[in-house]
């Protein structure tokens, strides 16, 4: 299987940061072989030519922290004040949901990523993720999919191990990794166990940390630490260690996840619609060393899974919180989507580059809204959204073309949903 | 000239805030005729069935404040501080603007808009304006446009006044009013007889307000009172005045505000991309009874012009402003950007009613980014994009029909961008 992508406007997000214009990429299996002007072309190879004359190629976006299947909740209990949202809406929703269910809300917000961008997402679930597994194997999306292990309503540490093991090495597109939802949720033992079955594996370790000013409190009553040095004292902070949210930290706390090179995801839209307060200071993790990355959080708390969005946002909320309009490089934004979320999950992607996996996207760079090219990096993190994506490939697989799904019946997928 | 809409789910904005489904819309020359189920047909008439089935049928949004030739400026200087990005990037850039750079850059904006659903905008710009208007004619969308006063650089109120008496009447699309730069670029004389003239020909006025921290210092500096309590002092504030901004206010120039049934205009974006700091508090506002309406400002600052993203910002940053998750109904934003847009402008449109202008758009409601419809405003609100707007309407007339536009030729005017 080879694919040929001609004459696109391509977005490297190589060491140098590259753009090249009139350019073409090789993708062979499911890694790109070589990008070059006017690369050659043989009697029916490569198989698959795509004209990309006017379009942006880039590296597909990562949604590093999701709960995709919450799709199935989106819009529900609007204006509740949050713990009524949770304990009358959510909860009771969530504890209904069976693994069909799981199913059907996971391809719907795999259709809604696709048409966005993103080619990998990294999720954390209750229930049906063996479903949320055979989903991204069917639609062609790249999933880092994890159990999680959540004390509080007896969702054991064993089950959460299980996943992982049976998932791993079992299909290139999904990659399981070990979860524990989270300090308040787990107890010491099961952090500690948890981490050590992932870094026995090989695997990555995923949480939520200080998303509400509560959690802090609460661990400090519990461990006497702050929550991120108390997960570096019980040996939880690493860079196979993904901690989302992280919305209120301590400088100290910074600092030691930038040294321990901890990823931080920063789901923007999802506090400011649960009202948190806090605002991950992704500018000073990023300069003490940690690896940012963005996600969407569930849709039931964003309302979309629009990671075009995410950056905009991740990016205007470090402006407005800092009173600096300068404070943070778009450039660096782009990185944190892009490089930073394959860097986290262990993934081979991330940039176009030789012998990279071959995960891809095709920007409209025609559309009014994309113009003029004053400045192709801005223009993709403030201006483009899901109406200028075209083409999705991941894998070296073709699973978006002209904005048509190949891989799977999007209008059968959507009309259940019609009818629900 | 007929139109009928079959078959849509109408959000109408009436006063009861009614949705209906499976519903027609009747359109005769630039009015919205009859709204009902299985409305009549007789023999071709109406001349043109439009098959809404699946599609949700709103007023379209009205963005009550940009500067929409900026589009020439998208991405340009991104990452300097405020200041520098001013001074050395766009003053300069928009020195040099001639009428015809005006002319393409609104033809861009406008094809911006109308694919994010946007049958309507609020305009201050300060060269070119009859090329903006000229484009409105053109492209179909309707402009609420002004040349405005502005001391500092030497643009002088009786040009302002005299493009708002050449328009005044002149195109069912262009309703001219007139509008000042701000406290701080006119004097107190230039405002008064700004806002007697606006009053003499009972046309809108329109200016910025408190957008910057500094802005209120050197008012207090000048005035010896705070920027709103300042206007209506000189006699400005009335429900005819726009006011752009409002980021920094104090709380007793909000109830005056409200009191005085001014419309004020939230740019959230454009506040957080400069770093202005201050939030317009649109909860206080709207509850104090000012006609709180929505912007994206310019695509300098913005930098797209998508309203969409500026009802889903303009929500999020209450909640996160207050912490408090329900502070303000998510259909009040909707609100904001349809009838209070309307009222602002004085157009009799922003609702789907038997009498009102047929400014209509519609959605894909089949999107996987629509569905479900645990609740169809929240959709609309937080999940919705230009990706979901398939058709446009203004003043009776299809202006986009299945994401094409009809009345210009799209390709021809990003092309002439690409070439730049």
């Amino acid at each position: 299987m080879s694919i040929l992508i001609k004459n696109a406007t391509v977005v490297t997000q190589n060491a140098t940061r590259e753009i090249i214009d009139n350019c073409d990429i090789l993708i062979t299996n499911n890694k790109i072989e070589s990008i070059g002007k006017n690369l050659k072309t043989e009697n029916g190879k490569p198989e698959t030519i795509i004209d990309a004359t006017g379009k942006i190629a880039m590296p597909g976006l990562i949604n590093s922290h999701t709960h995709v299947a919450m799709t199935l909740l989106r819009g529900l209990g609007e204006d509740l004040p949050l713990q009524e949202w949770l304990e009358k809406k959510i909860w009771p929703a969530e504890a209904k949901l069976t693994g069909k269910d799981v199913y059907n809300g996971t391809m719907l917000g795999i259709c809604e990523m696709l048409r966005s961008g993103v080619t990998c997402f990294n999720d954390m679930y209750l229930v049906g993720v063996d479903e949320i597994a055979k989903a991204c194997i069917e639609t062609g999306i790249r999933g880092s999919l994890s159990d999680a292990a959540i004390a509080t309503i007896g969702h054991k540490l064993d089950r959460a191990i299980a996943f992982a093991k049976k998932w791993k090495g079992k299909n290139s597109l999904v990659t399981p990794h070990i979860s524990c939802h989270s300090i308040y949720a787990c107890p010491e033992d099961m952090l500690i166990k948890a981490k050590e079955s992932a870094d026995k594996e090989k695997l990555k370790f995923h949480m939520h940390i200080s998303e509400t000013r509560k959690e802090i409190f609460d661990c400090l009553e519990k461990t006497k630490k702050y929550p991120i040095d108390y997960l570096d004292n019980i040996g939880l902070l690493d860079e196979n260690t993904i901690l989302a949210h992280a919305g209120w930290v301590t400088k100290r706390e910074i600092a030691l996840a930038g040294k321990k090179k901890a990823t931080i995801v920063n789901c923007p839209i999802s506090n400011l619609k649960l009202a948190t307060g806090g605002i991950c200071q992704i500018t000073e993790f990023d300069q003490q060393g940690a690896n940012v990355c963005l996600g969407t959080d569930g849709a039931a708390s964003n309302n979309s899974l629009n990671m075009f969005e995410t950056m905009k946002m991740s990016s205007l909320l470090q402006k407005h919180h800092y009173w600096k309009a300068d404070v943070l490089p778009t450039q660096r934004i782009l990185d944190f989507a892009t490089i930073n979320g394959a860097k986290a999950l262990g993934i081979n992607a991330g940039s176009i580059e030789k012998g990279k996996l071959a995960d891809i996207i095709l920007l409209d760079g025609k559309a009014a809204n994309m113009l003029p090219r004053n400045d192709l990096i801005s223009n993709i993190v403030y201006a483009a959204g899901p109406q200028n994506v075209t083409d999705v490939i991941i894998n070296g697989k073709i699973v978006m073309r002209e904005r048509v799904i190949q891989t799977v019946d999007e209008e059968k997928i959507v009309d259940s949903f019609r009818q629900i």
